[in-house]
């Protein structure tokens, strides 16, 4: 048999995007049982509703074994996009009906379908910078140009978005943003800067794509309604998931979208990308996400323990890291953000020590679009326990004083 | 609340190649309890292995539900992997590590994925014509320009394989094959045309993508080694699927290559397109695939019951069709093809007249790449009783009958 080389293949052009992250590779490392990583965004698996799931599953398997093992249609099981379309009215104030619900593998299969639907190759997407790093790939696997825009402590700012909207030679083909506890600075966008952006895009007429994986792990403060059900609102996509509430193993999150062209091709590109989302899962999601007052239950709970975890990571930043660090205190989610007092701090360098003293997180610097901020860092608080969050902000905070 | 129209968004340009089907809507009013349809590729769900699932669910529930429920790495779930790397070589002979075995969401995924990776709008993909629809849809989904070649009672015609090759001013990016009881026609490639096809490819240095989700439906006749495991073979990638062979509703199927640097972008691709395949229905199918003696006795039994209807579906067709009227006889998997006796009859129309007699099929045209064989239907034999194939067949045969 001939072994053939790796030369003898031509790939796409977007594989020179599309690359796998070094950090990837050094994290790889820290996956051992003696590292405390900070640098997933896993939930909490103790937390997982295990039993719950287990009734659900022996149900579904006995009642409705057919729907769960044969294959389904494209948009989703219906049951459950007909329960997403009263969820999302009353937990962000969308108003959608089911059949504007598609069900996907994740909601990192939204970002991928609307980037296929949407970009051709140099076409520009607008982010917050940071941005989340999955939907900064998803954009690049279609080799759109993706353009940053700062933030100020309300969220991203309106100026530079009207800016950016002027200056542009063709018009962006969306916004992306997390306006929940975002990923990764773990920041909210405020009431008045939502109503703001909505209204520019909308008077643009800017599709605004808005992810919200985080939007029901709150600590404090009031729910806040999605950009696409402010007062002033143009064309949207909202993506949301079970990963973050329920299990991230099974992979079910949905995009909704007020516009019905776009609603059809991201079917037809559903199709011809995997056919459909499992059945059996999309049931098992159902089965918990229907059983209301459980499910607001564990929701709080959920909170309840997370909230904890970042006030302990809170005072451990207070009580170990040099003085000129700065860090984000979200009121909700998975992550907060970390910046050094130092600018010509390298956060990538810092892994690698970090690593050898058996704690980890993700540096900044992949996050960014634009201006590299070198000297920050990513920590999740949802997936160590109290001890460790203290034992390992330690080991963290210990490394860094040793370096100022 | 603004209304946006669909005139306000630019979708991408493959959206234009990319178009939900003419049939799919027609199909669509022929899934009433009442049509016998013979259109869909859905397997028997009378024989899913319901309550081997039941047990397997409850056991990985109990005992791993935390690898279940949480996150997994891209590239799948190790176990099943290693099962795979063992499997491929018995089933096929292919000789792959499980390190070179990716898991996707069905081997659709891992078509569109493998188009992700290699193609660039203008990309020539060489296929058999008539080709499996879900293909050419994920190579048309990246502008691809698909060339269709002609088989003869072996499979694929090697001289036109030869003058495609020859032909062509830029190489081909690869050649996509199902070589056992092939989607849409239930035909398969001789054993001496597998090795002429994977030495032309071999000699061209030309990537093969054999697709084989039916290969265990085998009726008759000795398992083939597939192109990747000929003698002479040059670049390849395999896909398979538990979509025949346990259920399709959970969405596992694999890629498998002998290329390193391919399978190293295929797993970026697919972090980028989904994160992971379902940790928990990885664990499920694992469970199964796993019990090598049930497994065996599950396929053999799914084989015997497929047999019984496919030599139905020929008989019927022998008594109900009009002379000059052909069918293939697959010696396994889920479909046959059949050729109506005038070259001007258009399967489309009848189709529409199909569903108004409660009998469904699909019309040959759109698996046609080139030449359009608009007398041609694709018939399903799983997915219906013997009894219902007898009823379905006769109603078909008389309207047939009635045009011809």
């Amino acid at each position: 048999m001939n072994a053939p080389t790796d030369k003898e293949i031509v790939f796409a052009s977007r594989m020179a995007q599309l690359r796998p992250s070094a950090i990837r590779e050094i994290l790889k490392t820290t996956e051992a049982p003696d590292v405390i990583s900070f640098a997933g965004g896993l939930p909490a698996p103790e937390l997982f509703p295990t039993e719950t799931f287990q009734v659900a599953a022996r149900t579904i398997l006995s009642g409705d074994s057919t729907g769960a093992l044969q294959y389904g249609v494209t948009e989703g099981y219906t049951p459950l996009r007909e329960w997403l379309s009263g969820y999302l009215n009353e937990t962000v104030g969308l108003r959608v009906k089911a059949g504007s619900v598609l069900i996907t593998q994740g909601s990192q299969q939204g970002l991928d379908l609307l980037a296929k639907v949407l970009l051709d190759p140099g076409d520009v997407v607008l982010v917050e910078t940071p941005a989340y790093l999955g939907a900064l790939q998803a954009f690049q696997s279609y080799q759109a140009k993706v353009v940053g825009l700062a933030s100020d402590e309300e969220g991203l700012r309106a100026d530079l978005l009207e800016q950016a909207l002027s200056a542009l030679s063709a018009p962006p083909k969306f916004l992306y943003l997390i306006c929940n506890y975002q990923n990764p600075t773990g920041t909210s966008m405020s009431a008045a800067r939502r109503q703001d952006i909505a209204e520019i895009a909308a008077r643009h007429n800017l599709l605004v794509v808005e992810d919200d994986p985080y939007g029901r792990l709150r600590f404090e403060g009031g729910p806040e309604r999605a950009l696409g059900a402010q007062s002033k609102s143009g064309p949207w996509a909202y993506l949301g998931s079970t990963s973050k509430i329920l299990a991230p193993g099974l992979r079910v999150g949905w995009v909704a979208t007020s516009h019905a062209g776009l609603f059809e091709r991201l079917v037809t590109a559903k199709q011809a990308t995997d056919l459909q989302t499992g059945s059996f899962t999309q049931r098992l999601v159902f089965a918990l996400l229907n059983r209301g007052e459980w499910l607001d239950q564990h929701i709080a709970n959920l909170c309840e323990v997370y909230r904890k975890r970042r006030d302990v990571m809170l005072q451990s930043l207070e009580s170990q890291m040099p003085e000129g660090t700065h860090w984000t205190r979200p009121s909700g989610g998975l992550f907060l953000w970390v910046t050094l007092p130092r600018e010509t701090t390298d956060t990538l360098s810092l892994l690698r020590r970090a690593a050898s003293h058996q704690v980890a997180f993700v540096p900044g610097a992949p996050f960014c679009v634009g201006q590299i901020l070198s000297n920050a860092l990513r920590l999740n608080f949802s997936n160590a326990s109290e001890e460790n969050i203290r034992k390992g902000i330690r080991r963290l905070g210990g490394l860094v004083r040793s370096e100022s």
